[in-house]
């Protein structure tokens, strides 16, 4: 910041802080625009002045609202409103594009700003050689908590949590509790629970802080804390504790290693992001579109969604053979070759609505064994009553418009071909959960194959059967 | 509980506490089946030797795992351990059923155990004089609570927040505040921050119970308090709450009134669950499975699905229309009839994909104005990639069934139709988030109509162009 700084103030008075973002709390296309200028002009100044008002996490969003090459260039420029909280917030594929931009000391002293999980996200998609020659460059004590937690596989809670934590014995009162909060520099400034633990370090009770604010000096800890706590193993799946920390309303939680010693700690605001993704994943994954991410480079994007496509092209040929063994039929009765996709379309169609349903009760732990005859025969009664809806409709359709016999043919073809797609919504997804794969996965492709067979099978087949082609 | 417990609990020792959950935290069908067994052999006792150990959440889950008969003979069953806590964590459709079930007094009774938030929860779908005759048997000031929440409207940051909440003035110091809260009964158990508001109950900061706790008691809390915090308006979308939390990591905010007074709390516990069901609904939404939960009335799910059947009965009638029109090329050339499902489910599928990135990075704030354009060109990009892949495949395989001008020909279509959905992906979602309507609701129908239509339209028109049919 230097003297010209009260030129460009004048020139461009910073925008009113409500004045960068719209009512959805997304940065205004027109403060984007003028970062976006600023860049271009190569006026350092005026970007920094800009951006400076922003919270971090608007920070990050407006890094990844920019191209590649303006997002380095303003990087560039605004370095010390760079700090650990931006980089935490960012998307990670934006994250690890600007990483690899920065030279390894640069991005040490980002990593001993940020608390261990934090540090960890950036740093675990590096290429190894890279990852050595950051780590290289860190203070002994905040490499070898990196290093720990980088031992963890990947999405389980030794990844995630954080090993700054408030843990003490349970022989203190609350005030001895409070002096020792007030008296040790070391702690971390937010936590919202302390851990109570025994001498060999193993977590026997918890006390939210709210407790012992309210509670007279004297009494001891042992008397407030809570014993029946939620404890997470070091390799539990971060799906499974984004599950915990919602059914039990958690705010933060122990994490124990093999031995059951508390090593470190999850809080929600970490675990929420985990939350929304897991959640939002299932949809990405239904559609076949991988991670999904827009931020993604084009060539993974392209990787990901091609195998799909190629899985789906296999699943089309099948149908198409169907059709091809009727083609006699359709030669005779051009009218079965407008009609067919209809049926296959309906059928596809619902057999997606129940799938997406099931995949959901599956994720949220809602559909285990013991309720899935109840959810199937469930499907089967709501695909009988869209089955007679939708029948209805087209049968009266096709039978004005083509003949009563068509009508009647493409009507039961409907009703198979719902009623298929409702069994095979709910089976599907339950078998590829009973074989310990991700319902979300590859469900789709089984469904609408067997929906599109059964559609031009039931409805070809059948005008076949009725003579209609004859 | 009687003295025959004790022959019951001889005849069928309680479960360890961890014999009742799995790995992945479910319910073992073996408990359930013995709570069902004990329900219809109507040893309510052995019923609540089972239930009794289990957490409020798990009892949650036990009721919805049972069917609607068993579910309420086990309420009764276990009337004393249908806490407020089991009640806040049951499925609306499930809890619905069950407080129907109730007379006015006794859901009365659990409403007023219950925060403001959860009994809200409980009485907002009930039938107006249902929820009437509970409201008159509640005490004045319980009650009153929830008529001013119930004055919000649904989904808004003031139906869900709490009125429980410690606020106080800013001239206090940290020692003035922790007398305070030890001194005062009708203070909430469990918060997890101190709002600071001025003379005229306006929010000036807030204090994260660490910060105090780590203070000498002379301290000011407006040395210590945070001025710059997110407020949240009484009206605010669940939805844009659900962002705010996840953006700013937030645990607790508060709530203000048009005049910016504090009047609730909001706690990320109680968020959690929207950021999951908000992430989840897009699913559920782009599938049009409605609601799609599994506990939903049948009559219901009927409803919400029937009418995108019949929208998507609609858009196959257009590319049947299509395929009449080129009547005489199919039955010149049967083949074509074969493959062009081909072209179509490829380049649904294409689409799905598509749509599905672009429908969760705009419920994410990620896709805005600011970078549509590059998106959009991105998804071009893949799209390109993707096509050529798929249509070498497809030609290749054509050629050789088939002729090789076919081959050419499908795979000039699947090119054209590969591409119009990566458009009509991006630009379907996009257009209708403009329109301020939700992305996931109604962009399925339009995206398949456009490349169904495009599908065989390109395909069949080629074919015709190229003369294949001639």
């Amino acid at each position: 910041m230097a003297e010209e700084d009260i030129d460009t103030l004048i020139d461009s008075p910073l925008p009113e802080e409500e004045g960068q973002l719209d009512d959805e709390n997304r940065l205004k296309p027109a403060f984007v625009d003028a970062v976006r200028d600023a860049i271009e002009d190569g006026d350092e100044t005026r970007a920094y002045d800009l951006v400076e008002p922003l919270h971090p996490a608007d920070i990050a969003d407006l890094l990844e609202l920019l191209e590649r090459d303006e997002r380095r260039q303003l990087a560039a420029a605004i370095t010390d409103l760079m700090t650990g909280e931006v980089i935490a917030e960012l998307n990670d594929y934006v994250r690890d594009d600007m990483i690899e931009a920065l030279p390894p000391e640069v991005v040490a002293e980002i990593a001993e700003q940020l608390d261990t999980d934090d540090a960890v996200q950036m740093l675990e998609d590096l290429e190894p050689e890279d990852q050595a020659a950051v780590l290289a460059e860190m203070e002994p004590e905040d490499r070898a908590a990196i290093e720990s937690a980088l031992s963890y596989p990947e999405e389980t809670a030794g990844r995630l949590m954080q090993r700054e934590l408030v843990a003490v014995p349970e022989h203190l009162t609350v005030g001895d509790l409070i002096d020792y909060l007030r008296d040790n520099d070391g702690l971390p400034t937010e936590f919202w629970e302390v851990f109570v633990v025994d001498h060999t370090h193993r977590p026997v009770g918890t006390c939210a802080l709210s407790w012992i604010l309210r509670c007279p000096r004297h009494i001891a800890l042992a008397d407030v804390m809570k014993r029946d706590q939620t404890l997470i193993p070091v390799s539990m799946d971060q799906e499974e504790v984004a599950l915990r920390f919602q059914k039990y309303a958690l705010i933060s939680a122990a994490v124990v290693d093999e031995a059951g010693r508390l090593v470190g700690q999850l809080t929600v605001d970490d675990i929420v992001h985990i939350i929304s993704e897991e959640a939002g994943e299932d949809t990405l994954l239904l559609s076949g579109a991988g991670d999904g991410d827009i931020n993604e480079p084009i060539r993974d994007a392209f990787s990901a969604r091609v195998r799909w496509l190629i899985a789906n092209l296999g699943t089309a040929l099948i149908a198409s053979f169907i059709i091809w063994a009727f083609g006699a039929a359709i030669e005779k009765l051009v009218a079965l070759a407008v009609l067919m996709p209809i049926v296959a379309s309906i059928g596809g169609n619902a057999g997606t609505q129940t799938m997406a349903v099931t995949v959901r009760a599956i994720a949220t732990n809602q559909l285990t064994r013991s309720n899935t005859r109840r959810i199937l025969w469930r499907e089967i009664r709501v695909a009988l009553l869209n089955s007679m809806t939708v029948a209805t409709m087209i049968g009266i359709a096709t039978a004005i418009f083509f003949t009563p016999m068509l009508g009647v043919v493409i009507a039961l073809a409907v009703v198979i071909n719902i009623l298929t797609a409702g069994i095979a919504g709910v089976a599907v997804p339950v078998l590829f959960d009973r074989m310990e794969q991700d319902p979300a996965v590859a469900s789709s492709v089984f469904v609408t194959m067997i929906t599109d067979s059964m559609g031009f099978f039931a409805f070809l087949g059948l005008a076949a059967a009725f003579g209609l082609a004859g």
